[in-house]
């Protein structure tokens, strides 16, 4: 029996040591650190790990860490919603996000030109860059094929994406082979920090079931009533997650938030066997009986995840657990040199 | 400036003079008041509804009421999860859901083909059935074309289920072009309850921007590996979504519960000038900066919703609030002769 | 096992009805039905009922309606927080509250001297007035005797409310021994729904534990400054609320909200053996370990309520909850001539 | 403006570098940067700091943490409910409390004489070592006077644990007046761990306006049985708190968790001139206009926090929240040299 331990704080603390305390403190701290031993495991056991987010965590500063933890080796498969495809997008442009307040004018913000996800701010013109980088990249891609599969979509834009972008501005939509001289540093720092760069650059794919639910899909419909023929093959792609493992080997799936990214992962591991390890975060309570509540518990009774899985929820706000539970886990990692 | 009433029960109270009460009570209660006033003048200005709810609720026992409110002209646009699809055409069967516990031993229910949707109940069998009927369906709807976009698709099997199935059982697939002689009334009401066949019947346009997020998703898989050329088209179907309204008429969201179905009305209103109306249902609160908790004035930062326009927030479980609102909106235009 | 059923509007449907239907719908429906029924069962078992809510539920139009369940005999013992003692006494006075929104600009209401309870105001004024009332009060009580305990001080304010408010305004804080002739049939009413003096009338007693923890308390504490000997004694109040029941009688909870009202009734039923009915109504949820999201689960590790007691948990905001699940029971009870 | 930056882990990171790197992540975090500044600060500009918590975190590991905090200076009145009181003390026995589940099976553990809070077990052994205990040292506060104000009491009992536990066991009840020799390490710390033996200690009073809602209540009362003129002055104890501070100096509020622990901190602060810094950790959500949900805006209009004060409200579970906050404060005032 695992005994409630008086927490002291200690100089210098770490992140690791913290969130290790926590497996005596209780309560939501017991899970978080259950969640960090979890991801170890997953690791530990060559599982194949499925990683879903929403776009609002893209909005925020976990975009970088994604990133990160793609090039770490620690997801083999991410899902997502179309917006935080754009946003990846936008900030490898180098366009800054900023912070503002839950409670805003939005009127205010409305007249200029700025759009709010949470206590995140987006301006209008971030999305005109999209627009006008998408369109160029849409027309290259058509001249390859008609028929794209939406990771196979992804997966160019992320390798466009890493060749960097032109110094006179993306409205030229013309992007060198390589990542220009005239870049800076930071230009290519963040676009280092992209998403779609890491993922296509590691072989690691991203699917978005509902591609079209965002400005991408406006500009995927424009585009297409240009180019009558032009197909993006959701059922194809469905094919492509249901392929991207198998019954025989482990698979772990890591959810931050709810939505289809989260539904889109675990259908795939129930239609190969179910996950031995399941790891949920999320601010939704079961009580609805909504999929963003739905626990790893559930999952069981659908074969989504296995009767004997590892299993861990985290009740929080994902921009303060995932770091604590990754971190936690890619110190206890590298420690045993397996990163 | 409105006065907080202390609220009295009297014998036989109607639903409509609980809800017109509740204009006096506070926090929430007021705010479903409101819900209940803004649905009555969405119609009364003829707004066009898009009405959006995700699967669970049509797990529930929402199903019929939402066919209603279709029948009753209460929507003119409809935005579902994939999952919603597939339990309105089971329950077309004649399929039962059942009554279960948000707290189960979801081991056992895994062993006895039971999947469990928080506190309810849904058989293996269901989807086998879903599985034979489909598939047949599919296969007529191939020889009409290839291509088709996923809310032609729906209109569709929407009409297929106001055909009734064939007294042998749904194995066979085929229906006659009428109710069957042998159909139960219990059958054929079953089938007026689905929100599909209502919707085509009402000329409803249903999308689904993620169609192949559930067992759906599979078979339409499955096919498109027969029939390599059978394409659903999304991107085509967001063109329809688009179309469905345009910057002179008004518009209203009814939002219920989040996900992809709350974002995709509101993407089409905002492509289209923004709603006059907006009203949002939903358990999860705005302060991780999701969709489902996205509230009404952030819509308004992107123009989503007009910056002018009349919105509602109520906060709680849809399988009590909706019922209470939609109920006290449809006796008041009953009594204007509006309905 | 129980069948979910589609639900579906008839005109002029009562609560009761729409209540009854949610027994087939599912989620939070469900158990909204079952609290129905459980309090019918409450009354029917002749328990005595404990009946806890915290102060903002008496802020709100809840106020009259607890009068009403007391005076309908449906509440033995009432535990609350001195918030709501003191705004109950206020409304006595007819003083009206206002209704505000949950977003608003505190800064400016408090330069009106306008104090926001969620979406809630109370002016300045009626502390005033409170102030101007209670005094004499305790004056008169004083001279019956110096100690008092909690519930002992209610019931005589209860009384007191009872006997109506001089025309001249309470600042004169003489009440005349019988309802005054020139107060105003509403005036009467305000005083009828009076929660404290329906308490008194029908014996009920109010328990609160922390009667100094609101304007109240400063209060008694100035007058202890001039009476030296004045004493409120809670210890003796702990005797109370332990004998206002026992082992052998059926002991029945109602738990609107969470906080000290909610722990105090359960402990009560502990020291006697446990309830066997258990009603909880919170928007709290059970992952943080906190009092207002304890279950009824947890409540039997402690023995708090029994093994085998008839259990509910109703999750969402009381404003809405309570009057239908109550309202449900009600008409039940009238039906069967119980009440 | 500040901007959102990509997030990444360095190696051995601490916990102040991830705190400092959530200013520019976004949603909660951010907040919860926010907190750890407002701590600096409340400390920097020599603020009375009334640091309030509820006892499902005494009964957490965050016990040894509050204790700490007070030892550290970082608390000059704490506020609590008094479960925390009574499990302070059992732990201060070396009584240990263990880590269950949420999802138990209650019953069970009730014949196994386990109480469950949250995810965390005591067994009823604690509670009747707590009584023998409690009881002796009732018996010896009784001779020295009959009427005790709650905070007094508490600061007596906190001596008390400070003088240790005699070998033979609490049941003696007679500790002698220095640790005894005989005590280990282990139990030496355990009390250096006592949250009431800290306060006591460091002259920071403890108050607890809801006294006899527990354990402890039950035993005042049969002591009270013995000893008729035996008084607990909740009234006089209000006096204390108010004349803990006053208007000049500053004032600050970190409110964890709801309940009257917090609200009669802001209680005491409002007739004090209102806090110049607020800080509300809590998983309790506005919309339902409870004390636990309540805002810092919220507070403003009532005066409890000044208009032009520093605020920061942090959702998510205290457990967690708190440390993080914390630690990082105290380490900023380690680095200069204010600690």
């Amino acid at each position: 029996m695992v005994t409630v331990k008086d927490f002291k704080w200690t100089e210098g603390m770490s992140v690791v040591d913290l969130v290790g305390a926590m497996r005596n403190i209780g309560f939501q701290s017991v899970e978080l650190a259950k969640a960090a031993d979890l991801i170890v495991k997953m690791k530990k056991n060559s599982a194949k790990i499925f990683l879903t987010f929403t776009s609002n965590m893209v909005t925020s500063g976990l975009r970088g860490f994604f990133a990160q933890v793609v090039e770490l080796g620690m997801a083999d498969v991410l899902v997502t919603t179309v917006g935080g495809i754009e946003e990846d997008i936008m900030k490898s442009f180098g366009d800054k996000f900023s912070i503002g307040k839950f409670e805003s004018d939005d009127v205010e913000l409305h007249e200029k030109g700025i759009n709010r996800v949470g206590n995140l701010l987006i301006n209008n013109e971030s999305y005109m860059k999209f627009e006008d980088w998408i369109n160029p990249v849409l027309e290259e891609l058509y001249l390859k094929k008609k028929n794209w599969a939406v990771s196979e979509l992804l997966r160019e834009i992320g390798l466009k994406i890493g060749e960097g972008f032109a110094p006179k501005g993306v409205h030229q939509g013309g992007a060198s082979s390589s990542s220009s001289p005239r870049e800076t540093s930071e230009e290519v720092s963040t676009r280092g920090n992209s998403i779609l760069y890491q993922a296509a650059k590691n072989n690691v794919p991203i699917f978005c079931p509902a591609i079209t639910d965002g400005a991408f899909g406006f500009h995927l419909y424009l585009f297409q009533q240009k180019h009558r023929d032009f197909v993006v093959d959701v059922v194809k792609d469905f094919g492509n997650i249901l392929l991207s493992t198998n019954y025989d080997e482990k698979k772990a799936v890591i959810s931050l938030g709810g939505s289809i990214s989260k539904h889109h992962a675990i259908l795939a591991t129930l239609l190969n066997g179910g996950a031995e390890y399941a790891l949920y975060m999320t601010t939704a309570h079961k009580t609805s009986g909504s999929m963003s509540g739905a626990t790893t518990d559930e999952a069981k009774s659908w074969g989504k995840v296995k009767d004997d899985s590892d299993v861990a929820t985290v009740l929080g706000d994902v921009t303060i657990m995932f770091p604590l539970a990754m971190i936690s886990a890619l110190e206890e990692l590298k420690k045993e040199s397996l990163l």
